[in-house]
């Protein structure tokens, strides 16, 4: 190599970087999520969708959009399956369920007066083989308002029940609209907290935010008892408040998931999308997603 | 007060602590969003639809799903209003969106294999106002292969119709199946970057994916010249992938939105959804609303 050669070369090994810095820059390979991430993702809990949601479709509908949008847990409600099926009928509902991919993991809302009411919700969950009831426990005592002591009393043989039939018991809340029927969470704590640990918490967060209170509060302070929850999102914190799709709500569903993170929720998170009941696919489907992105999202 | 007195005043303080122990904790009130949240969040962007995601479906039952799913940005294809529409018909396609409180913010994809198809297509995006055309500009030429040659004349004329009209054209990428169709946001990149500042990409992650690509990468680096973007999800990271649900795909959409945000994109995330295509409301809105929470969880 002469000096002009060698003083080339030394001018290509000094071009070089420039021409580098002047090409394209290549992005890594694709990063690939594992199939069915988002149903095994990193949260304890599960998504599920609460019979009430389809209380205008029949069993078969309700099944084929729980089929469309992946969604494996289904809590059963009357209209789907009659408290006075028949073990038959109780079989066929269960195949057609499994055929669907689906679970029916729990019942209700179930409203109960009496003991014999209590009775009747207990052998239908049994006969049907769920761990959860999901109930509203009351009297309705026109005069004198005597609902607080009723209540009680009718909690109270429900908590027997519980240990009984070994059968989980939740507590609904049903907001500021009816004082008499567990209007927060805490009201629902409230009663169960000294009876069996069998009793607790379906935490409608729609009716706890519209009775003004934080939901992440309450999925913080009571989650030891919290055994199913009602997922929704409304329009305000009172009683004007109504259901709307998961997205578009003033409740921060962010800090929701959260606190459910933190508690180590291990349930079924239930939409219940009270909402345009006879033209609800496209709204259920909408809120499932957002949650399903919350789901990847919030908990570290 | 005696001794006596004292004690016992001194007990019952003692006490106190413990009885509010057995007390039941109250939530704190309510933490309410802003009305709207979801629409005038923290990201920079806005969620879309691409008008390609309803070819089964006219103008109106797209405008009507829209509505449903409060979309407001959607990109014009032309079967729903073609390039040689009259200027009334391009009023009464407006009219039509903006009482469905849609925006066309652009138009395409358009595929343009000559000087004619270029001036006709910056003729039709001029003719509605919008500020952006995807595009795919190239030549088949069958024999010989000369695709690159003539497809960079083609980008040349189109750099310079983009300066003459003040139109942004972003270069639609489409995966490992088309090599001659800019298969990826990288050579769409490469054709862009030396020609007017007006020319840049609408990223399609889902085909970017497909080229075992990392979209999020390519939205880093690309980001300044980043125009449009095609949001999907899709079953493999090769040309076995697939259309899917948003939630349900093998991209990492965190990461990509955590992408989009440190870029500052400021135009629209708009969902091509390709699967079902006569039935997809439900799976268009689960994407959306997955899209949703992604939007208000990932960025800080």
């Amino acid at each position: 190599m002469n000096r002009k050669e060698f003083l080339m070369s030394m001018g290509a090994l000094a071009a070089m970087p420039l021409a580098r810095a002047d090409e394209t820059p290549t992005p890594g390979a694709a990063k690939v999520r594992p199939e069915n991430a988002y149903t095994v993702g990193k949260v304890p809990f599960k998504v599920g969708v609460a019979g009430y949601t389809y209380n205008k479709f029949k069993l078969d509908e309700t099944l084929d959009q729980l089929k469309k949008l992946d969604v494996h847990y289904l809590t059963v409600k009357d209209f789907h399956l009659p408290m006075k099926s028949t073990d038959a009928e109780m079989a066929e509902f269960k195949r057609k369920c499994a055929d669907a991919g689906v679970i029916g993991y729990g019942v209700g809302p179930i409203y109960m007066n009496s003991h014999e009411d209590v009775d009747r919700a207990f052998d239908y969950a049994a006969r049907l083989g769920v761990t959860t009831i999901v109930g509203v426990p009351h009297r309705v005592v026109q005069e004198p308002k005597r609902h607080n002591v009723e209540d009680r009393a009718i909690c109270e043989y429900v908590s027997g029940k519980c240990d009984e039939y070994r059968i989980n018991y939740a507590i609904h809340n049903h907001g500021p609209d009816m004082p008499e029927l567990f209007p927060t969470g805490r009201s629902a704590f409230e009663m169960v907290k000294d009876l069996s640990p069998r009793m607790g918490l379906c935490l409608d967060i729609g009716h706890d935010f519209r009775a003004n209170m934080d939901p992440a509060d309450s999925v913080r302070l009571y989650g030891k008892r919290l055994f199913d929850f009602h997922l929704k999102n409304v329009t305000d914190n009172s009683k004007k408040g109504g259901a709307i799709q998961l997205p578009r709500g003033r409740i921060n569903l962010v800090d929701v998931v959260k606190a459910l993170c933190e508690v180590n929720y291990t349930g079924v998170c239930a939409l219940e999308y009270e909402r345009d009941f006879s033209d609800n696919f496209a709204g259920v489907a909408e809120s499932i997603g957002y949650f399903r992105g919350l789901m990847d999202s919030v908990c570290a």
